[in-house]
């Protein structure tokens, strides 16, 4: 059980924007200290700035940041938006369901209750909680020596 | 979000089990009332009985059995073992990870804390929560149906 790339990247890219709220930030440079892939974080970037969690100012001078302040950004509701689905299993996609007990089976309501469960716990979450004072100092500390390696 | 075909079809398997304790069952017939994959169904038998929740009692007239009643197999446990993991991001796996913020994240236990949850939801349902006497009923209808057509 897994959660996709695009949802890791998304929360990465949340809390460098986070801890760097003084100015905009290029992918290139998110890029480089998380050592993972510009053209993914440029689409993560594109998905997160459709559902207004952050703001992308084009040109020579432009970058990503914020549209919201991390208090104001769930984990639960990035979760939602960031994973193509919750499928958890055949059953819960209608065009690809072909069980045949589906109609009377209980299973998919036990697993949604379980995923509801899974979303409700991140829904108490904010990014705020991820980016204690103490951390953040951290963070920073981490991010400075990958950028001068 | 999805979990295994691995999972889906070991939950499938047991419930097809549940409703025909009267005697052994074969993968064959199990391939054929849901229209699935006998070979992957076979791995499926031999994960499930290596965890002590099936028998397969070989040669011509064997095949497999529940090695417990519905009560005692919940769907946390089975989806525990039949998962090939919960690295739900990167820093999850020892082995792959290289973020440089882990050692000050906290996102690996915010997700932890969810995954609990979603755990401990299914732990709180067995077998026999899905085998009621209506569905039992309407299971075998939909299973006799399809075969025999």
């Amino acid at each position: 059980m897994h959660l996709t790339y695009h949802t890791d990247y998304s929360l990465r890219l949340l809390m460098y924007l986070s801890v760097h709220q003084e100015g905009l930030v290029s992918t290139t440079e998110v890029s480089s200290a998380y050592g993972i892939s510009k053209n993914h974080l440029v689409r993560v970037a594109q998905t997160l700035a459709r559902n207004g969690f952050v703001k992308i100012i084009p040109g020579r001078y432009g970058g990503i940041k914020l549209a919201r302040t991390p208090k104001e950004i769930s984990l639960g509701e990035v979760i939602r938006i960031t994973e193509v689905d919750f499928h958890l299993v055949e059953c819960f996609d209608k065009n690809q369901n072909v069980c045949p007990i589906t109609p009377i089976c209980s299973l998919k309501n036990f697993l949604q209750e379980a995923m509801d469960a899974f979303l409700k716990t991140l829904d108490g979450y904010t990014l705020m909680d991820l980016m204690t004072d103490e951390t953040k100092n951290t963070f920073n500390q981490y991010v400075n020596f990958r950028q001068n390696k």
